[in-house]
């Protein structure tokens, strides 16, 4: 960050009174700008003994598979958004159940909200970030072609939990730099 | 916004190729600038049968109670954040334990997410933004002063489940316009 993003003018980095970390303060108008985490929602949608993956034709991790799941918008709730990322990517409608991962991923400021969700036709398709998109059964499930650590982590716990007969959320932490 | 974070120069709203809702996009550099919810952590903190509520010193809701809960910040795991509030607003340090609430509000662009939480000593006092901190038994809650519908509906659930004995993972969503 540069400028301000509601007056135009100069920001630098300063420590505001009463807070106890730096923030981009505007040295015109005195505006604070603060930069949170993002959180990215997606799903496992299920369709009897398998799960709709997608391949991604986008970087990061172009052609390595992963669940669909993208950032969460203004204006919807986190299952909204883990709904609408499935119609985007695999053209696909879920009816979104349980929350099942949650992953913070502090070094990159993210979280990840994974739920799990009832595929409700097969007929889906893929969309514009997706090379494609298909169902495996967990024997066909392409581990080494994972995109991201956390969908990974996720499904490994999914699948350990099926085999258990119950699934519980998990909550974890990824972190890509020592503490 | 007004400006480009990045170069300064104005920004409009359009539809960037690929996308399909409206951002903020640089008439100058291109920059597309995207706005995504944020992130409140808080926490439940637990002394034997009593919980520790904060009442607020800032507005919104000033002189109203509420669970130690504030902005997640770039750099740490949701836990993290709900122990970073609870020292802040209430001088108090927490083991956190289970997420206990997940509740979207679309209609301001926020997630809450609340966990169970421990308290390990009792010689907690307030910070700058509480005008104190003290513990409540289930009588004692003031459920008609409390600042915010997430913790209300948050401790409706908690003394619930307690009376059954068991704590269970609340999602919901709280919504501010008809939809």
């Amino acid at each position: 960050m540069n400028f301000c993003s509601h007056c135009g003018g100069p920001v630098r980095l300063e420590v505001p009174a009463g807070d106890n970390r730096p923030r981009h303060v505007c040295e015109r108008c005195g505006a604070i700008h603060y930069h949170n985490p993002k959180v990215v929602v997606g799903c496992i949608p299920e369709w009897e003994d398998r799960i709709l993956l997608c391949r991604r034709a986008i970087e990061p991790k172009y052609g390595l598979w992963t669940l669909p799941a993208g950032f969460m918008e203004n204006g919807e709730t986190t299952a909204e958004g883990a709904a609408r990322e499935t119609l985007e990517e695999a053209g696909a409608r879920v009816d979104i159940l349980d929350l099942y991962s949650m992953i913070s991923l502090p070094d990159i400021n993210q979280v990840y909200l994974v739920f799990r969700a009832k595929l409700l036709h097969l007929d889906f398709t893929h969309g514009e970030e997706s090379l494609e998109a298909r169902l495996f059964a967990e024997q066909e499930i392409p581990w080494e072609d994972m995109a991201f650590r956390t969908i990974h982590r996720t499904l490994m716990h999914y699948y350990a939990d099926r085999r258990n007969g119950s699934y519980a959320l998990h909550v974890s932490d990824i972190f890509h730099k020592p503490r």
